[in-house]
Formats: C-alpha cells, sequence, structure tokens
C-alpha cells in the first residue's frame, strides 16, 4: 500500500543508484528539461499518463507507484526549515543576503509584484573558465504585478 | 553614536527615499552593477574608500557613517528565518520545492562541492515576452570541489 | 527620519484612532475597495502619488510620510509565525484543517497549480442570518498551472 | 491494530489514487457537499455510521477502520507550522499580508468577536474569465461577540 | 502620539502600582467582572465609552489613551509561546498533560466540536481547606458543535 | 518488546474503539472520577496494581503492557507546542489571553505563588443553557507560596 | 514612568556595579539568603515593604521603583528558550544529560509526584579540594505528590 | 542489527518494566552510584567492559548490545528542547528562575568561569520533614575558570 | 532496497562496533586522513569507487550499499539546530562566544570574505600537557574573497 | 545609567570604527593576545583593572563603562541560534557536518569527555599558499574526561 508521494521519490532515488542512471539520460527518455524532470522524479511535479509510464519503466515501478507519479504531490523537498546541506544552504545564504537587494531592483523594474515560482523555469550549465569553471543558473519567472481592486 | 552597519543601512534608506533616487543612477555613482551596489547600501557588502565617500554625498552621510561603510558588515538581510514578503518568499519556495533538484543536477556534472555564494555575481533583467514581461536572474558561482586529505 | 514603512503604519493606526475615522470612508477618499485601501493603509501595499497625497490629508502626514507610501513596503503583517489574536487565529486553523482540503479540489477542478494571492482580491461582507449574522468573505484568485519545460 | 485516524487516512489516500476516484463523485456517495466530504476523508471531520459505512464501501475499509471515522479526531492536516507546499502557502500568505486588515474589517462591521471557524462552511468554484480563470472561495462564518461578564 | 494598546496598558499598569490599586476595586468602579476587569486593563478586552471614560480617571488617561481602549486590540498577552513565569506555565502544563482528556470527555458528552473561548466567562476564587487554601477557577464556555454541510 | 508508556497507550486507544467503550463506564470500573482515568489511560497517570489489572481486563492488555500501567510515564499528551486541534486550541487561546489576567488575580487573592498543577483536580460538566448548552469545567489546585529563605 | 520589572532590574544592576556592591553584602542588608536576595534582586522574587525599602537606600531607588518591587513579577529571567552563557548553560546541559535520570530516581523513592520548584531552596557554596575547588550547589524542594480523585 | 545506542536504552527499559528491577539494586550490581547508573543505563554514560558485562547479565542483553555499552554515546536524554514532563519541567524551571542568579553568585565567589557539567556528581535523597519530605539533590561540579591568553 | 545514505552510515556505524574497529585503522586501509574518513564514513562524504569497495570489504556491505557510497550524499550530521550532545555543543559554544571575534580578526587580515569550509582540512591530535593533556585542532580552510561586479 | 555589557561594546565598537583602530594594536595595549582581546573587547570576558582601564584610555569609556568590563559578562555573541552572517555560518557548517566526526576521533583518542571551551584558546593566522593563502586556526582545549562516582 502506498500512501504518500514520498514512498515513490524513495523508489525513484532507490532504483536510480542501482541501475546508475544519470539525470540527463531520464530527462532524455521522458521528454522533458533535465530541471524538470529531475524536479519531477524527486517528488515536486506531476507527470502526465505517458511520462509516468516511461519512469515506470526506467525505474522498475508497480502500477499503483506510476499512478501516484499523476498525483499532485504536496511540495517542499527540504527536511528543515533552514537546509543543512552546504550546497543548497548556499541558495538558502543567496536569499538571505541578496533577498532585500532582489526585491528593490524587481520592483524598481515593475512595480508591486513578484516573480513567478510558478509560471518559472530554471536552466543550470557549466560555465567554462580558466580561473575554475562556474556554475551558471538562469532563472525565469513572469512578473505577475499587485492589483488593486 | 553609530554602533551597528545597520543604523547606516536606515539612513541611506531614508535618504533614497526622501531623494526619490534610483539604484540605476546610485550604482552609475558608485561605479559598479547595480545588483552589487544596492547589496551594499543595503548593508551587505563592504566599500572602499572612495565608494563609501561617493555614496556619503549622494546620501548626506556623516564622516562616522562613511567610516562605517567601509567596515565589513554582519551579514543577512531578513528579520525572520522563513521570509514574509511575498517577492523574497518566492525565493525561498524555489530553495525549498527545487532545492534538491540544483543539488542533484550540479553533483552530477561537477561532482561533489558547492556554487560558491561568495566569488557570485548575479544580473536581473526584464525578458519582454507577449504573454507578459518576465523577470530573468542570471546567477553565477564558482564551482567550489570538496577536498579529499 | 523614516526609516521603515511600519513608522508611517503607525502614524496612520495613531490619527484614525484620535480623529476617530472608519476604513469605509477612507476607502471613499481614497477610491479603492475597503479591503485594499486598509491593507495599504496597515503597510501592505503601494498607494500611487494621488493616494497618498489623499490619505497624507486624512492622517495629516508629512511629506516624506507621503513620499513612503508610494514605495513598496517588506509586506507580512503579524508579530508571530502562528498568530496569537483570536480572530486572526481562526483564519489560521482554516488553513491548517481545511489547508489539505482546499489542495485536494482545486487540483481535481484545475490541475497542478496555484490560486494567485497576488492577481487576487477580497471581499469581506456581512450576511443577514436570523441563527445570528455571519461573516461572508469572497476570495478570487486567479489559477496559475505549473508548467513544464 | 489502528491506533489514529491518520493510518485510516492512509488507507482512504490509497485506495482513492489506486481505484481512480474524484472527490466530486466521493461527495455525492457520501451525500454531503465535496468540501465537507474532502475535509472528512482527509481525518479532519468526524462522520456518522452511515457516512462511515458508505465510505468504507467506497475505499474497502474494515470495520476497525470504520469504527475510527466516527471518532472525532485530533485535527490539523498540515506537518509544519508554515506550510511548505505552494497552493497552500498562498493561504498562509493570505492570513500573512491581509489578516490584519480582516481583522481590522470585521471589528468595524461587528464589533469585538471572530468567524467561527467550526459553524463555518466553504464553497470552492471555477470562476471563468477570459484573461485566465479563477479560483472563487467562498468562506461563510457565524460571527461570536465577546461576551463581558 | 500612542499607536498600539500595548501602550496604554503600560500607562495603566505604571499607574496601578504608584496608586496603589486593587483589581478588584477597579472593577467595582468600571462596573464588571473582576475577571474580565482585568483582562480588559491588560488590553485583552475591548471597553465601551463610559467604561473607558470611567479608566481614564482611575488611571489618569489622556483622551488618545481613552480612545485606544475602545478600539478591539491585539490579542495575546504574554511574551513567549511556551510561557516563562510559573504561574502562568502551570495552566499551560495543564493544557498539555491533561489537552487530550479534556477533548475525549467533551466529545464524549457533546460530540464533535469545541469549547467556546470567547462566548466564555472565567470565575477565580478562594477555597478554604484545612489542608491549605485552594486557587478554584471556574471556566464556562459554549459549547459550538461543528456543522456538516 | 515494550519500550514506552506511549505503545500502551495505543493499544488502549484502539481497543477502546474496537470495542465501542465509553470514558464514563470504563472509570466506573476503574473506581476513580472520569477526569482522572481517562487521563491516565492515555499516558498521564501512574496506575495502582489493581487500577492496572482492571484495565488490563477492559482492554485485553498483556502483563508486560499491565506492567508498564504502574511505572511513572513521562508526561505530556500533545504532539506540537501550540495544539493544531481546534478543541485543545481554544484551551491555549485561554492561556494566551486570560494568561496574565490569571496571575493578577491569583497574587491579589493569595500573593507569590501558583496554583497547584499536581495537587490538582478537574471537573468537567454539561450545563443546560437555553441559549445553547454550556461546557463548565471547574479546576481546583492547592496554593502554593513561593517562600523566603 | 516605569511600566515592568524589568525596568527596575536595570536600575539594581546599574546601581550594583557603579557602587561596586557585593550581593552577599547586600543579602546581609536585605537579612535574607544571599541566594534568595540575589534571586529577588534580579527580578524573579517578591520583596515585603520593609525589604524593598531597605534595597532603594541601598541602590538609590524613587519611591515608584520601591513599590514595583512589592508587585510580583512575571518570573523568568533568561532571554532565549537555550540559554547560550556558558555557565548557565551547563546546568540546562544537566537538565538534559541527567533529566530522565532524575526522574526515575525522585519517582523510585516517592512515587509519581514532583520536587517542587515554588516551596524550593537553594544553598551554593564553595568546597575546598585540592585537585581544584568545587561548586557545592544544594537544591531543597518539598515532594508534592499526583493526586488521584 | 543495532545501529544507535537510543535500541540499547529501550532494550534495558523494556528488561527493566519485566522483571521489575529497582535502580537502586541495579547500581549495586554494577558497583557505582545510583545516579551515575541510572545515567547510564538510560544511555548517557560509557560503561567498562565488566560494568556492561554486568548489564548484559540483568537486562538479558545480546553481545552487540553489550559492545554498544562501551561506545561513548550520543548525549540528550529529552525529546524537546522545553521539557514538556512537569518533574523535568520544574528543573528547566529552576534554570529559566535562577539561572542568572547562579550566574551572579558563582562569578561572586570564583570569578569568571563555570561549574563543571563533566567533573560532576549529584546525589538524591529524601530529606525527612513534618511539613512534607523533601527532595534534597547535592550537586557538586569542580569550578573552571575561564583562562587568558 | 536502500533509499537515503543514512541507512548505510547506520549499517556502517553497526559494523563497527560489532567487529571493534578503530577510525584509524580504517583510514589506513581507505588510504585518507582519519579525518576526511570519519567524516566519509558517517555519512557526510563522496568516496571513490576503490575507498567505497575497500570500505565494502570492511564494513560487509552489500553492492547496493557500496554504490551509495559514490553519491554525493545530503550533509549534516546533527539530529537538532543546537547540538545536544556536550562534546560537539562545546564547539557550538565555541562558534557562540567567539564568533564575533573570528569575524573579526579574519576580517582585519584579509578584508571581506570567507573561509572556505569546502576547500578545508582538519586535523586531530593529542598535546600532551603536565596540567593535563589538551585536544589541538587545527582547521585551514582557503580564504574566498568577496567579489564586487 | 548602563544597564548591560552590550551597551558598553556598542561604545567600544563604535569608538574602534571612529579612531581606525585595529585590534592587532589593542591587543598589544593591552597586552593579550588578538584573539583573547577582541572577544573580551565584544563582551565575552572580563578584564582585570587595569587591562579595563586601558581600555577606557583606547576607547574614551566613562568610569561606568570602565566597571562594567571588570564584571563577567553575559556571553553569547550572536543574534541568532543559527548565525546568518557567511563567514560565521562557514564554523556552524563545521559543527554541523563535521560535528559526529570530531566527537567520534576525541573519544578514540581519549574515551568519554569533552574538550574544554573554557581551559581553551584560539590562535588565527594568514597562511600563505600558491593556490590562495588560508585562513589557519589552531584550537586548544583541555580534554575533560567524564567521571564515574
Amino acid at each position: 500500500m502506498i500512501s504518500s508521494r514520498e514512498q515513490v521519490t524513495q523508489m525513484i532515488v532507490s532504483a536510480k543508484v542501482s541501475k546508475g542512471l544519470k539525470w540527463a539520460s531520464i530527462a532524455e527518455a521522458i521528454g522533458q528539461s533535465k530541471e524538470w524532470t529531475t524536479a519531477a522524479c524527486l517528488g515536486q511535479m506531476t507527470l502526465t499518463k505517458s511520462q509516468a509510464e516511461k519512469a515506470g519503466e526506467l525505474f522498475d515501478l508497480s502500477e499503483e507507484a506510476i499512478a501516484w507519479l499523476q498525483i499532485v504531490p504536496y511540495k517542499g523537498s527540504l527536511p528543515t526549515a533552514v537546509p543543512t546541506d552546504p550546497l543548497i544552504y548556499r541558495w538558502y545564504e543567496i536569499v538571505s543576503v541578496y533577498g532585500t537587494t532582489i526585491k528593490e531592483l524587481i520592483h524598481e523594474e515593475f512595480g508591486d509584484g513578484i516573480m513567478s515560482a510558478i509560471d518559472f523555469s530554471m536552466d543550470i550549465e557549466r560555465e567554462a573558465d580558466p580561473k575554475g569553471d562556474r556554475v551558471k543558473v538562469v532563472l525565469s519567472g513572469k512578473f505577475l504585478p499587485y492589483k488593486s481592486y
């Protein structure tokens, strides 16, 4: 009996390690970007029937698990409010140090509103650099203005 | 008597509103990007002597305040661990929802290590889009591998 | 020297009590709904120049305070993560008790995505009832679907 | 041995996914609104004997599980005080941003007291809109005045 | 300038100590029970115009302070979520140790619902006892049943 | 192997639902008030040998479980510091709103000290009322004065 | 205007440093043990009229401050739930490491109940030891048995 | 497979209840004080080989469990930062109310430093008293002065 | 099925106790320092294929467990934000007491930036001392300057 | 009126910036290491009379402030339990990631006990390195064994 998406995520994570799969090739098989696909496999996004069946093949999932992949999950991938993992913490630190800066600059350009985290995409890539390669991340979110009424 | 950088930040924020200044023009006067300049004025970065004096002119700061701008500040710009402001919260949400995805993809590409939040730059710009303009943010941080010893 | 919107909110709240003003009549003067106007006066929304000047007259605000009303505020109106005030707590309780229900029903109708709290409006009114009048609140938020990419 | 309502909720959630049921049709079978029914199935409300038996048939529950559905549950459906799921968070954000506004307007109309979250109903529906359909939620709670004594 | 009820509470508390007043006699002057009156003076209840004026006389309050007493306050009288004061902590302990017991017994007698903390009164009195006098507290709250819909 | 009283509480709770027992009749069988008995069965009080054996018969407990009922338990019946269940929350709210009031009135009557939560009893009963029945709770705790030395 | 005991504590602490007083001699003047006297001066205990007047002389307090010393204070002397000061933390550590031990041994000797922190005294003294002097602390609290009813 | 000392503690606690053992007699068998022995059995101290074997006999432990008793444990015996159990809470309350007093008096006698919680012993005994027996606890910790360098 | 590195850490910890291995000899077998090796075995570092296979032999791990050792783990080795174990707490105390000192001195020597916790090594050794041996820990981290842009 | 050491720390910090002093030269004047001196000036250590007078000269402090420097302070230099400043956070991260490693290795070498944070010294220096200079920190703390009794 599967009673949460988290159980399916554990099955996927376990199968990925056992089979030595890469996120890039999983993404190719599922037909979406590696960013979206990874988030989906880690329990944050909803898969269509065909995507879920494809994932089922890749990870040897049961019919029940495949059904769960098509259910909208309870999102949030971290075990604590302030993340302890150093890589993820650096992102939290960026929000902590630059949060008010980001707010000021988006408001100066667009006025009151937010950058959507729903109508949103992300692209992570390697940027070659003689002083040491860099991680380049491009975030793109629709600007949504506050409405007055 | 000034006993913390936060007091200087409040003077700057107050002067900026009174004088109707824009971050873009402040950045131009100081001679750095608008992202770094805003973070610096909001108390997160250390200014050089000439940058601090330029800021002093723009915001009518005292000698004491100008001295404080050249001192490394205690960083962290948010009043609570989980931010309440909707714009900043969306960034926290990205870390919460996509945190494990970002971790997986950087590790798949680079191995164990982190994306630096120190040797780091950020660029925020408007991306025209017929379905509604988008906020495009480019983050670039040096990859730092964990060393074994 | 005013260094945060919160100081202006305190001036407004103080003036409102001293002068015995009502939110409904303030809203009428400012020309927006009573819901948006109250939120704006309590420091959660950005006023246009003419709205701010109107507010300045109503509450006897200084030029500096009027300038602050036109700056996008750091939002979040409550002093603690779990509110202690019984009226506001009841709303937090609704989120706690019905949160997963709301999630299920919106997803069943619309698929994966959220109800916007930005492109959002609220209407609070008295509903006469022989067994005791009721508070009727209508919330309307645009549905924003998660995009895959 | 079942020792908490949460175990029954997991059985229901699991059966619902396996059988591909919809909350709307479950509600119809049980004979209550879809909002109340969903909350009840998710462990927040107490079912009568006949409602519980009907639910037992729909979800293939044991006698013991059916008995548990008729016991008043320990309520609260979220795993953290500040919800991490974006859809549910937006509701928490509404409480955070508009909480003091809601308080002010209810008090202006009704005096001191609260809007009941017990003598309470909710209605969630789709509102067609050419700029994008909206989620319309109507909350109705009895006003309960503070008594002095 | 008074910008919160808390400031008025501090004035009252300060005057009460300076003048050596007793809550029992304050209550008599205001014409309500000592329980309600104390809660009101400590910033938890709303006074009528005549009650507020009476309080103004007793505590030498300004017109502005008297106006604030007639405004519904933001309630919650404790500085921390878990109280540190031993007397108040004992009440928190009662909730912690007996909370589930209270829940079970009220539900067994009344079904699903709550004991109102709004349509509520409290009476605190000394109970003579040869083994040491006791504090007797009688709480009375209307039972409010959950409604199904 | 039983390694905590909590496991015995779960057995009792499970048996009570399966057998459809009432707290009032369980209390009668055990020979104590329904308040104490319920608290004891929910893992907050220590039973004597004969009480534990009686409970063992009622709930079909093993010898080991009966031994555990006679061991002083680690007390505290709630899963979170601020309770999420609406019925129990109302009690926490009473502590939050009236805590300083209770403190003031007990000190005014008795001087510095506390109302005991150990030499303490509680009585919960239905109070008929034409405007809707009420829950009446009588708490009685010995006053314990602070000693100076 | 004094509106909390904390303000009086600050006056006392400030005067003690300025005048170079010792707690031992303050206690002698007030006529109580140094443990009780220190706690009282730090805002945790209630002084009698004559004790308060004596303290007023020692610390040059105003009439208003002397009145406050005779009011039962809101107790709790630490700024955070987990203390950061190393000396005080060691006591918290003792509770953390030995808490369950203390519980077991008191229950084994006395049965269910607590050691009173109200009918309680403490004695702190130097214990000469060739391997390094020791701090010896004797705590004595009345055992209070849980009552059944 | 045993992977933490906590599992061994549960075996010991379970065996102690089943066999009806007393801490005093366990301590005698192991040859240490009842205070140290109880702490050790509850997972806070490291046993020598012979002590562990003796414990193994008393509680019927496996070789693996006996090996674990000789491993330094991760210490800390309480499930929450602020303890909920009334007996243990009273100790936390002593730290909260008397913490600054203890700090002042140890510093007045010894200068800057701490009372060790490592080179530390505790003795818990019954103190007969006609007004009700008392729990007497003697704590003795070496004073460790802060060094300057 | 293994679904997290934590499960592998438990296997290693369990095997280490059963076999009576020492970290120093494990480190020798794996061919890295004892500091890095211990961190790696406790789930904080990523092993190469040959290191993982060596660890597999030492601890009798399955192929699946050996695969997991080569996956970058979710880091963070402590169960609570403020550690309860006295040895680890002392390190947290050093950060709490000396944190601002460390910050000031590194900035005075190097300017704005951080000491890396990634390009980092640690060496723990015994320092003989007639007054009692000392623990000497040498930490070495690359200085990373903040860049302006 | 000075009522806490924190106020003196603010005076020192303010004077240090105004006068452009360096910690190294302040330490030389006071005659202690730069690590101890900085900690002392930041309010974590107690100064002797002559050290305090020397500090008084350097920072133009009043007699009252100089007296406060000789009082043992309430220690703990950080505003939040998890530090937000990146430099200090890296140290917290070391404790989080390597905490269990440090524990294991100290116990393997010394047995059960702790590394003292009181009989403790620290040395921070620059380590030249062609790949980028490093921060080298040497911590030395006396090992304190747990005693059994």
